[in-house]
């Protein structure tokens, strides 16, 4: 089994009070490559440090590394438009980075990344793969992508308050710069995530359409980023079954997740990892409805669960937060 | 454990009668990349095929596979100027596609990838890893390392009948074209690698040199190509323990390849996959002196032999050659 984790960047993160992704600016450009290193080494090689959210709260990457240690699945890292050359081997689909949603053109790279992923999808020898995704500010370059499409489904936030008011705000500027009303890119998903979108959801969804487009089963481990690129997938006029897996932390927090996950057919697992009762304050914020899902960890957690090992991901990925020298709160 | 394979080409492979690596020459460039999809994939995926010798020997990288899926070890493709993108992820250090050696500056990206190289070796959290090459035209190009260092030995080929007299007049062009006597660059490694070398050269010894002066062990798994990024280490000045790990086929044919390890003071390890005793005519011709070694395959043996698995990789081999339906002889 193989999970596949496309790491990118948007500028759109940039925005002042977006995004939980690194808790501080400097770094927040080295979060991708970070969790694309956690994942193949368990330790960060060229980025800085592992990365935190502002209130302390430790990547998703790492509960994936321990998933993986635990349940032995492959990773394989798609460079989904890094803008910091990561330690972590890449395999390339002519990704760039994105740039501010608030720009008439942020992606242009996204339809020919779309095309390019989705023949590395038509090709990939596997029965069945995992997809993750890692790229700061995510959440809100979906929003863009769910509106240009026009569904109206909400999104989820790696912060403990949701901006969501911020985020529509900032798709209503970038609606407004790409001369689009809600709904105009239906059915034009690579015209949607050009205008609204950023380059991970470009590679998502068009790895996913090659990999259903030659019967390899996919399933989409995370949160509303990962229901987005499955929007995408249904406007690319794919109707093969397709699979979503993600925490228990998203499911129980956002509203019309699983109403979401229906309309667009998606078979749903859910997996709680149980940090309520690990003595670590930065995973018991997950418990909290802080980060949430992130670096495929929902993925990663069916997988473990189909293992069964899934109630040892906790000790596991606690024991990393010792071995790694993470902070245990303020 | 992991192998780190580090996949390149050079112009040198280009000359007629020097290479083996990809029966075909417009499939020479395609070599490296595919090597690296079948250890990480298990098949080719954007390469057309897998590769084979112009006498019908299989790739050794699947044997490294083969060696993998046994005994378990992770896989890190290392870009060691590729000339073709490949499907497998790689790291990037810099290295860049090398030129024919019988120019006066073939690798000029040579000194920045054993930069880059070292620093990722510093920085690669392991006690221990293995190396791995995959380069045609690779033993030309050691041949003339060597020379540049002022080192005697000689080196093998993937060909039934070594040809190296053809191998002597080439790094005789190039050290004239280098302004270069025999030796002139002993101590020197780096302008060794640049001027009579190749870019996997480079990042192997970087990799190795940068490893060594953190504590991380290292295995170099291959045949002369390796006995050669030893010798650039030890011209480095490192004289820390290094091993190499090859063949039985590179150990038996190669004249003074045990003196040789002997004078760079190399722990060797020889596996035996036993393909002599497989009914395949592809498999049978390593037996017979052809192919020997590359993509890693005696350090996935050794590895193979640590996890106790050594007397099943014959028969996983021949298995995924009936698998991927690679011809069983003419």
């Amino acid at each position: 089994m193989r999970l596949i984790l496309v790491a990118g960047t948007t500028a759109t993160a940039e925005i002042d009070g977006i995004s939980a992704a690194g808790a501080d600016k400097d770094l927040l450009g080295h979060t991708p490559g970070a969790d694309a290193e956690l994942l193949t080494y368990g330790d960060v090689v060229r980025a800085p440090e592992v990365p935190m959210s502002p209130t302390g709260c430790p990547t998703p990457a790492l509960v994936t590394r321990a998933a993986r240690e635990l349940a032995g699945f492959d990773v394989v890292t798609v460079d989904g438009g890094l803008g910091i050359p990561t330690g972590a081997p890449t395999v390339t689909v002519g990704a760039r980075p994105g740039g501010d949603i608030r720009e008439q053109d942020p992606v242009p790279s996204a339809p020919g990344a779309f095309e390019a992923a989705r023949q590395f999808g038509w090709k990939l020898p596997a029965e069945e793969f995992v997809l993750g995704e890692t790229i700061p500010g995510g959440t809100t370059t979906a929003l863009g992508v769910l509106r240009a499409l026009g569904e109206e489904w909400s999104v989820s936030s790696s912060l403990p308050e949701n901006p969501m008011e911020l985020k529509e705000e900032v798709v209503a500027a970038g609606l407004e710069a790409s001369n689009l009303q809600t709904g105009d890119a239906a059915g034009e998903p690579k015209t949607a995530v050009r205008r609204m979108g950023d380059p991970v959801l470009a590679v998502v969804a068009g790895l996913t359409v090659g990999a259903l487009e030659t019967g390899t089963r996919v399933v989409l481990g995370g949160g509303t980023q990962m229901l987005t690129a499955a929007a995408l997938v249904r406007h690319a006029g794919i109707e093969a079954p397709l699979s979503l897996a993600t925490t228990s932390y998203v499911a129980d927090s956002v509203p019309d997740f699983e109403a979401a996950a229906s309309a667009l057919d998606l078979g749903v697992t859910v997996s709680d990892p149980g940090f309520d009762a690990v003595d670590h304050v930065g995973l018991a914020s997950y418990a909290e409805g802080v980060a949430k899902e992130g670096a495929g960890m929902g993925g990663a957690l069916a997988l473990a669960e189909r293992a069964g090992v899934l109630d040892d991901v906790a000790a596991k990925t606690f024991d990393s937060l010792q071995r790694l020298e993470v902070d245990n709160g303020p």
